[in-house]
Parts: C-alpha cells; sequence; structure tokens
C-alpha cells in the first residue's frame, strides 16, 4: 500500500510527463509542415490552404515568430469557445454528444466529489481505527477512506445515506442528459438536410422466386404492398472480387510512386525489386516497368470485372443469378412517412424474409453482410459469443503459452545471429524484463481489432452498429479482466471458478472487502492511464510519423499530400469503454475512498478539454449515426451504478453493520427500474423514426420544392462505392485520376479495420 | 420411501377415485335436467332446445333409457371425433390450441418414454448398488432409477447420451409445434371474417390539448399523420359509476325475484327482509315492496347517470372534461393496411404518448385500466414486482400466523356456543386434524385471484393479457413453491437464504441429489392432482350445484335459466401453468426416475380427451385471441428443460462422475439459443399484422364488397358496454327487458374475476 508521498510522487511524475506530451504539441502543432496533422478538419472542409503553397521557404516548415511560442497553451480555451449548435453543425451530432460523455462525468462527479470531500473524509479522518490497530500495514490514503471507522461503529449511517445521495444524484444526472440527448437528435434529424437515408429501406432476406429477377421481385411485392409510397430500388451487387482487385491496385501504385520518386532523385540508378512476397525473393526486374505492368493488368482485370458486373446486371432483368445479385436491396420512396412505415412494420408472415429496417446511411454500410441468411445469422452469433467467452476467461492461457517460448534461450535457438546481442547483461536484463511482458501488450493492443473482427462475424450491416457491438464487448472485457481482475487478484477464469464454487453473497463478499485496499492503486492507474493516455491523443505520435514518412516517400501531387494526411476518428469502440471505467471506479470509490474522486474529475475534465479540440479540428468521422450510442452510455453507467451498490452491501456485510446492509438492497431494484423507465421513455428516440416527424418533414418539403425530382436524387445512392466508381471511369484509363474518384473509398469502405480511414464520403458530400 | 406396492396401491386408489368420477359423470349427463350443465356450448349456439320445453314430465327431468346407462363413456370417442378444423369453428382457435398443450406433451413424451423404458431402465436394474449397500433404505422405484447405478460407473455415460437425445427430440418436436401453431394463427386471422378489431387501434395517453377536446385533438392528430387512412374513431367515456349502479341493480333484482318466488309459493305469507347489511340487522320491512323501490331509485339513478353522461358527451364537443372523458381512444382506419401500420409504428417523437397498438376485439377490453399515465404504469408494475417477490417467498408467514391462532382453544374463546360440540373428542380429532392445513388450502385457492388482481393493478389492457401474465405470476409460484419446494424441504424464504449463502454450484447439487429420493413422491402428486383433478373438472360439481339452486329460487322464464347457466371457460390463467409443471416432472425425471413418465403419458391422453369434450360443449370463451398464448407456453416448456438439464449437470456433479459434468454444460447454451432462433422466427406472427397479409384481405374485401358502408359498420362497436346498454334503452322502464339487454353484460364485463362468465358478448355474436 502506497501512503500519501508515493501517491504524490506518482502524481508528480505523470502531470510532468502529461506536461511533456502538452508542450511538445504546443510546439508542433505551431510548425506549418505538420499543419496537416494537428488541423486536417479544416483541410476536408476547404477553409484552410496548404502553407507550402505560399510564403518564404523557410516558413513553409518552420514557425520563427516566437509570440507564439508563449502561448502554447492556447488551444484550450479556443477549443472551449465554439459553441455546441456550431460543434454539432462543424463535426456532426455523432462528436458533439460523444463530447457530453464527459460532460456527464463532470456533471455526476463535481457534486459528489464536493459531498464526498465535505462529509465523508472529515467523517472518516475523525475516526482513528487503524492507528490503533497496530498489526495493519496502512497508508495515509487509508486514513481518508471507510477503513478507518471501527467496525459496528454508527458512523457508517453517514455512509449509507451518502450511497442513497450518489445514486439519486447520478440518475437524476443521466435522465437529463438522456432527455437532453434524445432531444438533440430529434432536433438533428429534422433540421437536417434532405438525405438519402431518410427515404431509402434497407430491405434483407428478399425470397428467391422463380419466375422473377430479384430486382422484379423487390419492385412487385413494394408495388403490391406499399402502392402511393414506392418509388424506386436499388439491388444490391456482390462486388467484393472488385473491391479486392481496387484493393490491390491501390497498394501496387503505392510501390509505384515509391520508386518513381527514388528514380527522380537518383536518376542514375534504375530502381529494382524482387517479384516474390513484399520484394523479399522472386527475380530482380526493373521496379517502375514491374509495378506498371501490374498495375496495368489489374485495371485490366478491374475493368472485366465491371463489364461482367454490367453484363450480370442486364442478364440480371432476365434471371437472377446468385453469384453477383445479393438478395437484398435499399427500397426508396416517395416519402419520409412512406419509408418510416416500411422500416416500423412486419412486410410478411415469415418474420425472417423481407427484413426492413433504416438504411445506414451511404458511407456508413457494411456490405460484406448484407446477404446473410437467417440460420447463418444465428450460427454465427452463438459462435461468437462461445468465442467472447474464452475469449474474456481464457486468453491468458495462450499468452502464458507464448511467454513461457519467448524467452532469452528460445530467441538464441530460433534467431543465432543476435546470439552476441543477448550476452551483453544490460541487453539481456532488459529483454528479460520486457519480454514476459510483451505478448500480453501486444493482445491488449489488438483487442480491439479482435473484437471488432467478431463483431463483423456477427452480421451487422452498418459501420455505426459495428462500433457499437464492439464497444460492448470491450466494456465487458474491462469490466472482468481489468476491474475485477485488479481488485480479486487471479485471472478471470479463476474468478468464474470461486464465483461458483462460492456462495454468490462470499464473492461479493471478497471483492467488497478488497476495495478499499486497492484504492491507491486506481489512483496511480486513473493517472497513468487516464491523464497521460489524454494527453498523448493529443500529440498524435503515430499519424504524426505515418504522414511524414507518406510525406517524404509517396507525395507529388497537392492531392497526394491530401491522400497521406490522416485525420482518424474518434474510434468509439475503445475510448467510450475505457471512459466507462473511470465512471465505475468513481461510483465505486464515491463512497469508500472520496479521494479518488478529484483524481477522475481531472481526467474527465482534461479529456473533456482534449477531445473537443480533437473534434474541432483533427478529427474526421466516417459517418453520421446521429448520436445511435447514447442508449448504451447511459446503460453501462447504470451498470456501473449496480456493480458499486452490490460492491458496497458486500463491503457493508463485513463491516459489523450486517444489518443495514438490507437498507440498500432496494438501491439496485430502484435502479434497475429507473433504467426501465428512461429505456421506455426515451430509447425509442434512438431506434425509431415517429410519423408525426417524418410527415411534417414531407409537408415543409412539399411546400417549399413542389418540383423536385426525388427519383433522379435517389437513383445512384446506394450503388456499391466500388461497382459506382468502376462505372464512372469505366473508359478513362488515367490512373492518378482515380486516386481523388469514388474508387478509392472503396479500399477503406470495404477494408474498415479497427484503424478507419475517414475520407470515405466524398460522394455524399459533393 | 414407497416401495412398488405402496406406489400400486396409491395408483389403484386414484384410479378408483378418478373411475368414480367418471361413472358420477356419465350418470349425470344423462339426466335431462342437468343438459344445461354438460351441454351449455351447444344451448348458447341455439343447436340444442330446452328438455323440459316438451315430452312427458317425468322424462324431462330423469333419463329412464337404461340402454344409455350402459355406454356411459362413450363421450370419449365422441369428444375424439371432431376434426381440428371444425374444433377451430365451433370454439375457436384459443380453445384448439390449448388442446395442443396437451398433444405438445403426447408428442414429446411417447418417444421419450419408449426410449426411457426400453434404454435407461434396464441400464438402471442392471446395477444393484442399492442391494448392496445395506445402510440405505432403497425403495423398489428406486431399482429402476439412476441411484441403482455404481458411482463413477461408465454406464453413466447412457444418460448423459439419452439426455442429448431428450433434449434434441422435445426442441425438435417444440418447434415443429410453435410453426404449425403460428401458420394456424395466420391462417385463422387470414380466413376470419370481417371484425372491427382489424381496422382498429387503440391509441392511450392522449395528450391534453388546451384548445381542443380530446375527441378533436385525437381527429386531426390522426387525419393530419394518417391521412387517407383514417375513417373515425370512439373515445373512451369513463363509465365505472354507471357500471357500479347496474352491478348493484342486478343483485337486488335478485333478491326481489327470490321474494317473488317465495311469494308465489307461499301467498299467505308476505316475505319479509331488513333494510341493513345483507338483511341481517335493520328495519323489518315487506321485502317485494322494498326491493321494488330500490330497483325503481337504482334505475333512476342509472339514467341520471346515463343523461350527465351523455350531456357531457355534448359539452365534450366544447371542451374536455377530465371526469367524463379518458384520454383514450379506439380509433378505426379505412384498410385493414391502414390500422397495421399505425398499431407498428411511432406516432409522436415523445414515446409515452399517442401510444397505439392493435384494439383488442370489444369484449377482450379490459375497461378500467385504459387511461394509465406513463409513470403511474412504471409505479405499479414495480410496486407488483415487489409484491410478487414477497409473496412467493413469504407467503408462508401469514399463513403460519393464522394457524397459530386457529386452534381448538382460540374457537372456543371466540365462538362459545361451539364449545359443547368441540368437547366431543372424535369432532375434536377431525377439527385439529383439518385446521392447521385449511389457511394453506384456502390460501392456494385463492392465490389464483390474487394473481390475476395483482395483473389488473399492473395496468394491462385486454382480458386475454390479464389472463397470460397471470398465468406466468403461478408458473413462477408453482416452480418455485410446489417444485423447488418439494424436492429441497423447507419453504422457499429458507431456499432462497441457502441460494445466497452457498455456492451456486452447492445449490444445484442439492436440488440434483434429491432429485432420485423424490420421485415416488411425484408419481403419488401426478395421479393425486393430475388425473382426479382431470376427472373431478369433467363432473362440473361447482357449476352443477349452482345452476340447480338457481334454477330453484330465481328462474322463472327460459331466459332465466339461460342466465343460470355458467358455461365457464378455459381458465388458461390458472390450468396452463399446473400443466407445465407435468411437462417439468416428466423432462426432470426422464433421466433420472423414467418409470414416473408413464404416469405423465396417463395424464396428458386423459386431459386430452376431458378438455377437448369440454372446449366441444361446454366451454364458450369470453374472448378470442387466436393463440397469442402459444409463444409462452413454449418459452415455458423451454424453461422446464433448461431447469431438467442444470439440474441433471448437479445430479452428475455427485455421483463420481464429475467430470462428465462438463459434456452437459453446452446443452442449455445451445437450448437458449434455440429458444432465440424459435423467437426471431416465430414470435411476431403472434405480435404484428404482416402488411401483406393485410393488403390481401383488403383487396378482395374491396373486389368483393365495394359498396361497404365501414363508418357505419364501426360506429357502435367499441362503445363501452355499460354506456351503450343505457343509451338504447333509456327510455324503456321494463324491467324484465333489460335483463336480456346489453347492460347485464356490463356488470359482469366489469367485474371479471378468475370466475368470469361468459355470455359476456352478445352485442358482437348477434
Amino acid at each position: 500500500m502506497a501512503n500519501f508521498q508515493d501517491i504524490m510522487m506518482s502524481a508528480a511524475i505523470n502531470i510532468l510527463s502529461a506536461f511533456g506530451f502538452l508542450v511538445a504539441f504546443g510546439l508542433l502543432r505551431l510548425q506549418p509542415f505538420n499543419d496537416r496533422v494537428y488541423f486536417p478538419k479544416w483541410y476536408l472542409k476547404g477553409m484552410r490552404g496548404s502553407p507550402t503553397s505560399s510564403g518564404a521557404t523557410v516558413r513553409k516548415f518552420v514557425n520563427l515568430d516566437a509570440k507564439t511560442y508563449f502561448k502554447f497553451l492556447n488551444w484550450m480555451p479556443a477549443a472551449l469557445r465554439m459553441p455546441e449548435p456550431e460543434l454539432i453543425d462543424h463535426a456532426g451530432l455523432d462528436s458533439a454528444a460523444y463530447i457530453r460523455i464527459y460532460v456527464l462525468g463532470l456533471k455526476i462527479f463535481v457534486p459528489i466529489t464536493a459531498l464526498a470531500l465535505g462529509v465523508l473524509v472529515p467523517v472518516n479522518y475523525m475516526s482513528n481505527t487503524l492507528e490503533r490497530s497496530r498489526e495493519v500495514v496502512f497508508s495515509d490514503i487509508d486514513k481518508l477512506s471507510i477503513s478507518n471507522i471501527p467496525s459496528g461503529s454508527p458512523k457508517f449511517f453517514a455512509h449509507l445515506v451518502m450511497s442513497y445521495v450518489f445514486t439519486f444524484w447520478t440518475c437524476f444526472v443521466l435522465y437529463h442528459e438522456y432527455k437532453t440527448v434524445a432531444a438533440k437528435r430529434l432536433q438533428f434529424l429534422a433540421s437536417e438536410k434532405r438525405r438519402p437515408d431518410q427515404f431509402t429501406v434497407l430491405v434483407r432476406n428478399v425470397p428467391p422466386d422463380p419466375d422473377e429477377s430479384v430486382s422484379e421481385h423487390i419492385e412487385h411485392f413494394f408495388c403490391v404492398n406499399h402502392p402511393g409510397h414506392y418509388l424506386t430500388h436499388q439491388v444490391v451487387y456482390n462486388a467484393n472480387k472488385l473491391a479486392q482487385v481496387v484493393d490491390k491496385k491501390k497498394s501496387t501504385k503505392n510501390w509505384l510512386v515509391y520508386y518513381q520518386n527514388k528514380f527522380e532523385r537518383n536518376p542514375k540508378t534504375k530502381p529494382t525489386t524482387k517479384t516474390g512476397f513484399l520484394g523479399l525473393w522472386g527475380d530482380r526486374v526493373n521496379a517502375i516497368d514491374y509495378y506498371n505492368d501490374t498495375i496495368k493488368k489489374l485495371v485490366e482485370e478491374m475493368h472485366n470485372n465491371v463489364d461482367f458486373m454490367q453484363e450480370k446486371q442486364e442478364r440480371e432483368k432476365v434471371i437472377s443469378d446468385p453469384d453477383a445479385i445479393m438478395p437484398a436491396a435499399f427500397v426508396s420512396f416517395k416519402t419520409r412517412w412512406g419509408a418510416a412505415v416500411c422500416a416500423q412494420t412486419q412486410q410478411s408472415s415469415n418474420p425472417t424474409i423481407w427484413l426492413t429496417e433504416w438504411a445506414p446511411e451511404p458511407r456508413d454500410i457494411y456490405w460484406n453482410n448484407l446477404a446473410i441468411p437467417y440460420v447463418e445469422l444465428n450460427v454465427r452469433k452463438l459462435l461468437m459469443g462461445v468465442a467472447f467467452f474464452f475469449l474474456t476467461f481464457f486468453f491468458m492461457i495462450p499468452i502464458a503459452f507464448v511467454q513461457s517460448l519467448a524467452n532469452i534461450e528460445g530467441i538464441q535457438k530460433a534467431l543465432p545471429f543476435l546470439k552476441p546481442l543477448l550476452q551483453i547483461s544490460s541487453v539481456k536484463s532488459v529483454v528479460q524484463g520486457f519480454l514476459p511482458g510483451i505478448a500480453l501488450k501486444i493482445f491488449l493492443a489488438i483487442l480491439p481489432m479482435i473484437l471488432m473482427l467478431m463483431s463483423k462475424i456477427e452480421g451487422l450491416t452498418s459501420l455505426s452498429h459495428l462500433d457499437r457491438r464492439s464497444a460492448a464487448k470491450y466494456h465487458l472485457f474491462i469490466l472482468i479482466n481489468v476491474f475485477l481482475g485488479s481488485i480479486v487478484t487471479g485471472t478471470a477464469l479463476q474468478q468464474l471458478e470461486k464465483l461458483m464454487n462460492e456462495p454468490s453473497t462470499e464473492f461479493t463478499k471478497t471483492v467488497g472487502r478488497s476495495i478499499p485496499m486497492k484504492g491507491t492503486f486506481f489512483i496511480t492507474y486513473v493517472m497513468v492511464d487516464g491523464w497521460s493516455g489524454i494527453a498523448a491523443e493529443i500529440l498524435r505520435l503515430v499519424p504524426l510519423i505515418l504522414f511524414h514518412l507518406k510525406n517524404t516517400f509517396l507525395v507529388k501531387t497537392e492531392q497526394d499530400r491530401e491522400q497521406a494526411t490522416d485525420p482518424g476518428s474518434l474510434n468509439f469502440a475503445t475510448n467510450e469503454p475505457r471512459t466507462q471505467l473511470y465512471f465505475l471506479l468513481g461510483l465505486v470509490y464515491s463512497v469508500v475512498t472520496p479521494i479518488l474522486l478529484p483524481f477522475i474529475l481531472i481526467f474527465f475534465a482534461f479529456a473533456y478539454v482534449v477531445y473537443r479540440h480533437q473534434i474541432i479540428n483533427v478529427y474526421d468521422q466516417k459517418y453520421e449515426s446521429g448520436a445511435a450510442f447514447w442508449p448504451q452510455v447511459h446503460l453501462r453507467v447504470i451498470i456501473g451504478l449496480i456493480i458499486a451498490q452490490v460492491l458496497l452491501m458486500g463491503l457493508f456485510s463485513t463491516l459489523g453493520v450486517a444489518k443495514s446492509t438490507f437498507i440498500l438492497i432496494p438501491q439496485p431494484i430502484l435502479t434497475i427500474w429507473f433504467h426501465r423507465v428512461c429505456k421506455g421513455r426515451f430509447e425509442s428516440a434512438f431506434l425509431k423514426f415517429p410519423l408525426q416527424e417524418a410527415m411534417v418533414k414531407d409537408t415543409v418539403e412539399r411546400a417549399t420544392e413542389p418540383n423536385l425530382n426525388l427519383l433522379n436524387y435517389l437513383k445512384d445512392a446506394y450503388v456499391h462505392p466500388v461497382f459506382k466508381g468502376g462505372q464512372m471511369q469505366n473508359h478513362e484509363v488515367d490512373v492518378d485520376e482515380e486516386e481523388s474518384s469514388p474508387l478509392v473509398v472503396t479500399k477503406r469502405t470495404s477494408q474498415m479495420g479497427s484503424k478507419h480511414e475517414s475520407d470515405a464520403g466524398p460522394e455524399i458530400r459533393s
């Protein structure tokens, strides 16, 4: 257990490192050559020109204006200055609502911190159990915690009352935030410009018909069942093969540009490459010629593919071809009312066919999953559920296995040429200290990607939904392995065993009892992971390095430079569950060790400023879901609240005031009830589009634009981006031109890993 | 523990008593004066005349045809003869689907019994652990059970495999039954005649509007948001006061008729009564005059009330009056499509106002609950949830208290005049043996009524829904207090304590271990509760006695006799959960003590025949929900299956083959998954009306009846029955005439206890 000095020391170190990151950021962001890394949002908006295009040569790269350096922290007030409506306009509701998660944290914890420090800390401090019981090692922090109160003391009454007060306040804030976000979402949807997804419904599991093609079948079905409302539809083509080719061409082109640049700089030696995998083996050839040839071949293949698809499309009018046409379509309606009706109703008596749901906006679609049959979808969900269970509880087994292999001897055997290096004792000790942790570190780093992959296998159809699902999985993982894993020492598997073989009350007691002891650990955790993590986020070290690498080796034109910029995005799937851990810690420790709360407050305040800055200046969201994630955020805070309440019950039953535990029983019941009320009251705003709103928008539009040609507007909105790109430039062979065309989009949309690139929607923005 | 002889003896007694009931039924049903008790359904259908109206006087009352007595069991083949489509036509889909519950039982358990008796019983019998271990008392039954196999024997493999086979077979049958019932429901809905509920949506929580009345507000809202579809609406009037008056009048009239009959038989003495409560005290007056006066007063009050309502209705057009108009309405549409759209979509951005759902059919509506605000509804649900928890786990406390009071001494004190009687030793011993049980017996008898009352407080809006909710509660109660309570001796409260303070695996083990020991107990239970219970059901002793009492004292005209007939109904809320207990027992014991299975098979077969007979000849359902309860039946069998699987795991872990328990873990997971697949596949058929079906029906109707005046058809369909009755006979004062008018309906509809009367819908049938 750390004492107060240790904590202060740790705080100092972390504050210093965070401060270091901030200083580095303050300096780097002023350099014009980093401008595209720190202000990409403004470039994308076309509101900031490239600094390299004008002015003196040196000034293009280095900021020589000394005065600006003194104000290296002035991005903070700037970040706070933009009012919320403007922020929604600038970055979308998703981003603005994401910021509100930190506001929620502040709103919940500022009053709780004040109360806890004002009431509970004095109560705790004035008892002196810990000083009297000499046999227990205790820290200064513990003197301020509930551990300092003697067993069975009536002072615990203060904690009971505070627990209810904190629960009430948290629910109060949650209710009002839910209400506000729901209102903002409805307002956002109502004030939005005309968008294709307002009129469109995604129809999946179209049943096969022996006499009609998929397209005809869809048209007839909706003409009959939505007469007067149906407008048009777009079947989904299976463009996965084409997307692969486009993908390959993109990477080949990067290599070509790389060698061309190399050749330009050093025209004497012709650059060569090997034809094999990654250029590591195979025949040595002229690199430029080789890549030029490859690209030509790929372009040909691509066009063949596109021709093939078009041919299919022609043929499709006669008979449906299962290879090319997926049994899914985007059906558009004449009015928003018609689309709202179709999305919310059941079409056929068999609820596994003609499934309708709101179409995600075009750039939000995850095309690969649009045509999964009902039973397969269920099997996938089952398998992923089982896989996630094993991932959560058994992930330590393979890691321990890798760790047992990855020792000095193993490396010496596998890579004998490293042997001399490894025998230097200092290197040896570093490797020995470093190796055991590295497998775990790597696993934790790629965990979000694994979870995203699992969500994709589950068959979700939109990127926003994928993000939300991955976030839910990550949240569970953190809850079990980070939170419970830190409190009860041992792997999740061991905990599971304990939970099975101990009385359920015993488990709560064990966890509850260890909570006060882990207070100092979590204070350090908040500083290391929270404070420094946020400070690192604003520095954007990885994009900074990548940008300069690309800039050096690949960039030739201004357009290329635009390509090289990676503005990044919020990455909800990773950031939100991590933030939820701080909510959980705050709620759990609010009664037990209130001294933890200020650290969490600082985290929320700091994160608020940093993310606000990033959203304004950096991130470019790859989709806009209209804050569809808020019900999940709400739910997870509720889960945290219930965990805190249950653990407090466990703790109280060990404090000699077991009877008072009964006073705490209504708390979780009321909290669950509160959640249900909120769900019924607000959730539908995030799931359904009310007919009244649809009718209002329709009426307004009919009055203002009576001659609108909606059919024309919707015609190409939901064509698979690859196919659309292919069609558009079917007869152009200008390779450079393609770079900025939607073809590029394709590759990214179809790739969409955990690190999404974000310029995926030029066809929407234009 | 009972041995084989005991079981055979018990079986013999139960078979004899069941046989006795059947003989009694066979004799009584042949007597013409009981005709209305045993064949009321045919009277209601108008297909059977009163036997008293023609023929010789003696023959009117007693059947003298000796031949018929020899065929006293020939109702059984007659009950089985009616084919299912005809049965649906005759009694409705609810009844036909209810019968299928027993068919489901037979389909599941016939093959399982065959397999279990053919494979597991020989395996069990050929081991002889129990004979060798002399210290344990064992019965012959136990020799056939899993207890007979030595600990750690490889023979348990047979039980493991059989457990999977039984699970697979149960799921297979469940899937196909769900599919069949869903198809039948859709076919039923599709083939149905035009009914008001097909066009009508129940709208609740209409928000108040300062400028418009409720009626105007509704009309404007739906004209705007469902243009071209909205037809008309009927606001809900608050007729609770009127219903009370009508209620009182009905009972007063019964007394009047009673005294009139008395006077007619004995014209010398004028019957007198006292004016106080139940005629027990107050001034002695002439009974006929007194009741005539009272009725006149009540009729006046009723008419005042009706006038008042009409006045309100007039005024309502100007401004809405919260006392008279409830913020709910039945909104009708021009097409089924329009109604289907409105019922399935969200109307307003606030999901707690303008709530739409399919209107129940008029006689299915529970009028009292139509206007409960959102928050109140949630508070009620919370309170009822807590109340149900206490009812389930703490019901023994008040009963034990009553039992402690209700002893011989207590009675002697309270009712001193019984003292001499109680001092006779034989009476004393009977009372002493009888009293302690009586409080529990009474509680169990009124439990379904308590649960129905709780469901009503929860605020459900239709009788069918109330029945389903009460059934769910009763099922839980039986599960915890009858099933678990019999296996683990002790009250539910003690079990709950154990569950909290023991490891969760330990609890399963405890229960699992006691299962084989309780086999003989449950065999007896099946015979006493199942066999004899069903045989008693067909005898209809209570309606038989009530009918003859009413017939003697109240009946004057043929119409009165019709009134006195109580055909009863299926009473889903009580019968279905009881049946589910047999599913559970069958599934739990299929692997453990297979010898229980034949007893359960006999129950299902017997119940099938009896209920089929009752449905054809007796019951008159008070509503038709189109088998809306099937998803619940399915769910509960699944719950039984999972309980059986978990308990088997508990049992196996105590049998020295703990490792093989892991083989059983996937079973409940796969079962839950199977349930989810079924739910997704079929449940919506019970919740939503697909647009395609609606459109087909609309199109057919438009073609066949182009001149239909739908407005006229729907005008009075959803008027509160009391109010409608009142209006109809506003200026008639003929008291007798009212008896057959819908006014009578009122009282019953508004009363609807657990014992529903069933002629609640003349205005629908006509």
